[in-house]
């Protein structure tokens, strides 16, 4: 296994951890797993780090199963959960009788469900905090969707504590780019699903994708600036 | 003529000077004046406004004729301002004597150089604005190198105020298209200088315009809603 592929991985982890001090110690942590390969490495990260004693806090992962897409978490990937030491809880939840009749399925809705059931189940079970697994690439997407679609300077933030929810949520892969995420998915076994639901409308967002990988000519260094100058206002050189 | 292109540019021009309290009545504006199209336009659209009546200030334009680029501002430009009612003052600066020993001349130095030069000639000789040509792609363009090569959130701002000096500057164009302005350029028969120095070092520039370009795939609304949300920061949805 490439050494400082996992090695980087695990200090950007770190990094975030510390930076907007997201674990307070001897927390129950709900860990959103999706089946996909981001919420994976995420497990896989915190669950190591917590086997090596440096993570103090009490890991739990949940699966939300729906209606029409039944198949995102494979036999395969939850033994790996198993084989990391992470419990793996499965609750099915029936999506498509929610939708409002003439609405349309779309993924901000799926998501806004699975993100409701995440919240129940941890306020219900004693949980405080919600990792999800939303990486750096995710951040510069939504800002600039924010930014070019609603004229909103705003994105994902670290760490949020909701006001409807006594539950906070914390995304401890800010740093990590996607590419390092799949490079080490890959060097690891891991086999994600991705969803194939077919109410699938990412293209807006791929869209996106694409062009913040054009604006910063794909340069590792260039997306972490974008990201580091959102700490770095200039109020003076900014338009008012 | 293109009527409403010229509409367009001219209630843009009228919303900057509102938005941002540009400029106060009466007052005297020095405007810079390089031979190259954006100053042209923005001078011809505050005489246009002068002559109507919709502007109380009093403008004077200023070209800084220096010694490695002295055919900067053409014969035929220098007639229009004249048409326009805009009084063009010429001074000659040596800038290439400046030059610390082993130092390579560049655009930004030149610019530092030739904006000094404007204040001094503005506190000198009474005024309190300077007005510079910037248009919306200079200001998206300083934002992205800031954002990407600074790890900072900031740009050109619309007005400023310095401590040093006791001058305002003020962008006119900052809600205004480059596209835009090279189109009205070319209905109004404007011949411009483009700099062609021999030290000309735009190309980092010039690649950050192009993946500007990328970026908002070139869409007037979407370069609108860049510059809106730095307007409109929510600090709670981003990273501290």
């Amino acid at each position: 296994m490439h050494k400082s592929l996992a090695h980087a991985v695990d200090g950007l982890v770190v990094k975030a951890l510390r930076t907007w001090d997201m674990v307070r110690p001897g927390e129950r942590i709900l860990l959103g797993a999706s089946g996909g390969k981001d919420s994976a490495i995420l497990a896989r990260d915190l669950a190591l780090k917590h086997s090596q004693g440096r993570l103090d806090a009490e890991l739990c992962a949940l699966h939300i199963r729906n209606d029409f897409s039944p198949d995102a978490m494979s036999a395969r990937l939850a033994e790996e959960y198993a084989a990391w030491g992470i419990p793996l809880v499965t609750i099915d939840v029936a999506v498509i009788g929610r939708l409002k009749p003439g609405r349309k399925m779309n993924c901000y809705w799926c998501s806004t469900q699975r993100r409701t059931e995440l919240f129940k189940y941890a306020m219900e079970h004693g949980y405080t905090t919600v990792a999800l697994g939303h990486h750096l690439d995710d951040v510069l997407e939504t800002l600039f969707m924010n930014m070019m679609r609603k004229a909103e300077l705003s994105t994902m933030p670290p760490v949020i504590q909701y006001r409807k929810y006594p539950v906070r949520v914390i995304r401890p892969l800010y740093l990590v780019e996607e590419r390092q995420i799949l490079e080490l998915a890959g060097e690891l076994g891991i086999l994600a699903t991705t969803c194939s639901c077919g109410y699938n409308d990412r293209s807006e967002r791929d869209r996106v994708r694409g062009r913040v990988e054009a604006l910063t000519g794909g340069s590792s260094q260039a997306k972490r600036n974008l990201l580091e100058s959102l700490r770095h206002i200039s109020p003076d050189y900014l338009p008012r």
